[in-house]
């Protein structure tokens, strides 16, 4: 994909030094998540996935916001359904939570480039990468409570990011907050000027895109998995781990560079 | 109880706009948490949890201070018991626990409103809320390392609410921490002057009340439930609590307004 | 021990008032933690841990640095084992991971003293400590990921003091994060110019000394057990163990005293 743009796309891919850009391409909309946006997305991560020469992903915007979320129009047209529309709710739900944890999942690392506005589901989406960076004017928001619709899916990963209390203001007085203040809870990891967030964005993944993606591929995965164990056991299964993250050749090769005080090497990502 | 209130009361309630105010009102034992505090806090809490016309919940404390944990006098003197106490001591901390629970359990967001100090018990039951807003001259501490007593339950709560060696040093040093620091640690959401206190608890307390309570009680609940699930099944619980969500007569009406750019209607709590 | 020093060991040991100073002794090769200091480690904690003389235990390091991690030409000599080092490089994480858990499970609060550079393990072993004051002119990685070796071990610690956005930044980049930034995440309590962190570090264990030795021990361990379990278990457990820390005679003697408006009782650690 090197060098190429889809530009008919509801998500533009461009990939450039191993590093691929996919920008949310429906700024009408607010690059709401609509069906057609979910399975784009879907379908996008999942070719990623599969590609070797991909080390990084930045997920941008097109127009002036990040993402607000769910598509409502799309969901309320489902009211008219036999069961008011709670089957196609629920699939909706699934397949929102099962985009998200492909974010998750890919051995890629997913960096967050988060300018204008960031909601509900926009800002579980943020929450659900790897890393954030987000332009000092940006603003976050799980609001659906101002409309009757609390943010249950956006907590999972909000509250998964931040301290509960500030989690919890989030989702009950439904407000914004600005970038400063959601850096300071841990959901960005940084914030710059507007005019500085793609190159902000692009240096991060090149700083990630230089390390061997064998190692990069063990290590997220890892993290994932054991956060959710208790810590012997999480002991165990990272220290198997990285016994087998020790006979990769990058990392052969890598140690043995660092010891011998040589350049690191050319990573093959195996 | 609209405009009522029960002056006879261990601690007074006083109704209004939706909005339950609790007042601890024992402020020469500075509002400690003796058997009858926690029978009278858990008989409230009961009651409105019942109480449709509650949407949110502010704990105020009478006196000069929020709490400052157990009744010590009263634990001591069950040293005299055949078993030296310890039947009642568990007794009394499982009451404690259980209603510290409430708190969390009840479908009305509660903010605790903290003035003076918050010790041991008392920081728990600021921990224990859903939010906080504290006077830029509270003094937080879970001293009771320093008579002997270790504050185990109460870190129950404030482990759960701010990083684990910042909870260590509040439970080791037992020393008072001043609000501004203990806002950086997330233990309370905003910090006030005290003249600002009341209002700035009411001024959150409204913004609740304003939400659909149907949304409000779904999504505390689900709030708390799912974070105790790993992260593919606190997905699934989510979208299922939101389809379910969406299905609620309130919810129906709110994006049905906000679609057609309406005002948001009258909240049914249905 | 009091009084007393070894100096020819990997690891020096000086005790005073109750609180032993573990010195990392081995400065050329930045105090790595080769086989023989994890060994050193793991017998001098097994011996702190059955020594009720010692009450606070401060772990600072010789030279200019606080620790770099495994030791890499050690590792790397294995490689010419008939499996490349696998089962090598498996039975010394586990012994690495073992040592880390002593730190956890030591009766006694363990206090970081970091200055100069904490890498990898390094890291590990003051996100493994319960408290942890640094310099401020130290610098914290987990740079495992710059050689093709990613800090899976580490990021167990890690992401356990941590929000996990900041974790993901340590481990993905491998760059070196300054004092106050790692404190603003939690990682450290303190920050302190180098020509005050002994004495900072002297001023805390001074205060985890003067308190009960069982109330501390009690306290510890129930600490991190309660935060893997989930709340409502949390509670019933802690709320045993607060009724049993009453039954203690310190205890006993310590709210007695406080009742009565005396000073503290010498503590028996019973």
């Amino acid at each position: 994909m090197e060098g190429t743009m889809e530009n008919d796309s509801l998500i533009l891919r461009s990939d450039q030094d191993g590093i691929a850009v996919l920008t949310l391409n429906s700024p009408k909309s607010i690059n709401a998540l609509s069906e057609a946006m979910l399975a784009t997305m879907s379908e996008m991560l999942d070719d990623i996935s599969a590609d070797r020469s991909v080390k990084a992903v930045v997920l941008r915007s097109g127009g002036n916001h990040f993402c607000a979320g769910h598509n409502l129009k799309e969901m309320t047209a489902r009211r008219a359904d036999v069961d008011g529309g709670f089957q196609y709710f629920q699939d909706l739900f699934a397949k929102c939570s099962a985009m998200m944890l492909r974010v998750v999942r890919l051995p890629q690392p997913v960096i967050a480039e988060v300018k204008g506005i960031a909601t509900a589901a926009g800002c579980q989406l943020v929450a659900s990468c790897d890393l954030a960076v987000s332009a000092d004017d940006a603003k976050f928001a799980t609001s659906g409570v101002n409309i009757g619709l609390f943010c249950s899916t956006p907590m999972v990963a909000l509250a998964r990011n931040v301290p509960r209390k500030l989690a919890m203001e989030m989702l009950l007085l439904g407000e914004f907050l600005p970038a400063d203040r959601v850096a300071e809870m841990g959901l960005v990891n940084r914030v710059v000027p507007l005019a500085e967030l793609e190159g902000a964005c692009m240096d991060m993944a090149r700083i990630i895109a230089d390390k061997s993606p064998a190692a990069v591929k063990i290590g997220k995965r890892a993290f994932y998995e054991q956060l959710e164990m208790p810590l012997e056991q999480a002991y165990a299964f990272a220290g198997r781990t990285m016994a087998e993250n020790m006979m990769a050749k990058d990392t052969v090769a890598g140690i043995g560079a660092f010891t011998r005080k040589e350049p690191m090497p050319e990573w093959t990502g195996e």
